[in-house]
């Protein structure tokens, strides 16, 4: 069945559609989808890392310009990124979906593709979950468990003054192609109600990449942006070799991650502005457009990286990290004594600016 | 900080709100709230039981007659009555909550302290959560594991012909409270708007219960309906002894739990309509208002009681869970051979009529 909407079909029927998606179930699970609860057996000799997290339309996406199966993508995403930053091997997966009745089926078969693409990439399992109506915006809400070795885990708690600081991959794009898709959003809807031009609206809105062309910063940045890519790998060989001494995820944005590593493991930090990783494109496309890259590098809040400190003499035991976690990794910085967090910027040291994104303020 | 609302805290002050109103981590809770996820120790030789549940505005509560302390009741309720109905014991919660930001701050504590109290009540812990903003609907997920061993998880599997088939409690009276919420709301509502009177909106709707007594049905029936007791100690009972080939709690219904049973294991049953434990007053209660309290018994949803099939031979088992599960345990009929589920009534049989609660459509 294709078209039509998701309240043309019972639950049952829509639980049937998600378990068509995944694959056959794990030996370890014991009872899976339709009963009364899953049941689970645990991995021997190791701890359970459990996390969960929600999308809401209208806060964290527009249906608008994100496509069902980036939202699914992202829904888990989230959450294997807070394993990633933990160290753990992700496991299982338990969803709650509040879907308007009116959501076309195809919309709600991308959603579970693009979830269930991710999940196999990560050898994660959905066990089971909740679907019920929602008579305002969708929510899609993922619990997530992994599993790691209990002296392995990684946690906020353990940098120390002198510890080296390192970010993974690179800054900003994610940020950047939320500002193309929705500038592209804008200038498709202003060509619908071509009277409304002239009026001055988009006199403080972004100019809109140049049509027809597909450069290639737009692409890395809105597939940043739509497609995070949760730095599992890197988590798990991080903490085998127990190279990391504090990590955390960059979900609310890099300075919001340097702080809460320094309030957890009571030390400061000073990070060096020329050592962001901005793509060069991407640094063009922020000053073109007058904002400063340095500036959305530390505040924005999609870039899910880890952001780490690592011991000084430890430098060695990233190299595993370094060749097998499929991204870069660069010192950006040192914890310090002090419990001031401090941006170095043309020789200067200003407090760095925390713009973290807040889901209540 | 009373007054006020949501919205005038940011997320870290409002966990800090829910962490207050918990208890010392257990020692099992190796990482707790405020990291990227929570780390737990697993359960030596036993295996663990996973659900999620969701409550969402608008279509499973109506803040208009439903209290804080109640939604926050009901949003663990429905979860630990999943793991009843596996015979697991409680461990954990994880909360997801998106909330409307002009939520007052009093009604956020009250969820808070209903769902802490039910809780402490059966020895669970949060250990973890997230919260956002909502741009419509309040919408409260709870995720809990428990767990069980292996060998005595009960599931909907295991019924044969010849088993008995019992429930607990008694059914209808939270579906009556719900009416009677329902219906002092819109008298209280009409007093506002006395013009609305006269136009005949309410043919179709339900007389009020006496205005300024409080009739002891009333009282039942509506604690019935705002703080369901999830049946926990006697899921455990029944799973320690193996008294239950097959078990489910009653979310949908009776007549929906019949049913699934009866898909699962692969047979039929009889149930009996004299024998279904109805509460005399609530009886009358439908009675005097036309309704049939037999149908209502079978299709209410609110009634989070287990339904249970036990072996002709087993009845002994029965005994430590009908001394020590804190609710009655009727036997209402019996599993067939045939595939027809029926209900047996003035001496004739009958398709049972299904009507569970179909969250879709």
């Amino acid at each position: 069945m294709t078209g039509g909407c998701v309240g043309d079909l019972s639950e049952r029927d829509l639980v049937a559609r998600i378990q068509q998606r995944l694959p056959p179930a794990p030996p370890w699970l014991l009872v899976g989808i339709g009963d009364d609860a899953a049941v689970v057996e645990p991995e021997r000799n190791r701890v359970e890392v459990l996390t969960v997290d929600a999308l809401v339309e209208g806060i964290h996406f527009d249906r608008a310009f994100v496509p069902p199966d980036a939202i699914g993508h992202r829904a888990l995403a989230v959450n294997l990124s807070d394993l990633a930053a933990m160290g753990a091997a992700p496991r299982l997966a338990l969803l709650s979906f509040a879907l308007p009745p009116q959501l076309p089926l195809d919309d709600f078969d991308g959603l579970i593709a693009g979830l269930a693409r991710l999940a196999a990439q990560h050898r994660l399992h959905v066990i089971g979950g909740n679907l019920t109506k929602s008579p305002g915006p969708m929510m899609i809400d993922v619990t997530v468990a992994g599993t790691v070795k209990r002296r392995q885990a990684m946690t906020r708690a353990g940098a120390r003054p002198g510890d080296d600081i390192y970010v993974s991959g690179t800054l900003g794009a994610a940020a950047a192609g939320l500002r193309m898709l929705k500038a592209d959003q804008k200038a498709s809807t202003t060509e619908v109600t071509e009277t409304d031009r002239g009026h001055g609206s988009f006199e403080n809105e972004l100019p809109c990449p140049p049509s027809g062309t597909v450069s290639s910063v737009l692409e890395l940045c809105t597939s940043r942006f739509l497609y995070p890519e949760p730095r599992v790998r890197l988590g798990l060989l991080l903490s085998r070799n127990r190279a990391a001494s504090a990590a955390i995820d960059l979900s609310d944005g890099l300075a919001d991650g340097v702080y809460r590593i320094g309030e957890t493991s009571g030390v400061g930090a000073v990070i060096d502005a020329d050592l962001l990783p901005i793509d060069p494109g991407v640094r063009a496309w922020f000053t073109e457009r007058g904002l400063n890259p340095v500036h959305e590098a530390l505040t924005a809040g999609d870039d899910y990286e880890l952001l780490l400190t690592v011991r000084p003499r430890a430098g060695r035991r990233l190299d595993a990290a370094r060749r097998g976690g499929g991204v870069a990794l660069t010192r950006i910085g040192a914890c310090t004594a002090s419990r001031t967090v401090l941006l170095r910027e043309d020789g200067d040291e200003r407090e760095l600016p925390r713009a973290g994104y807040d889901h209540f303020r």
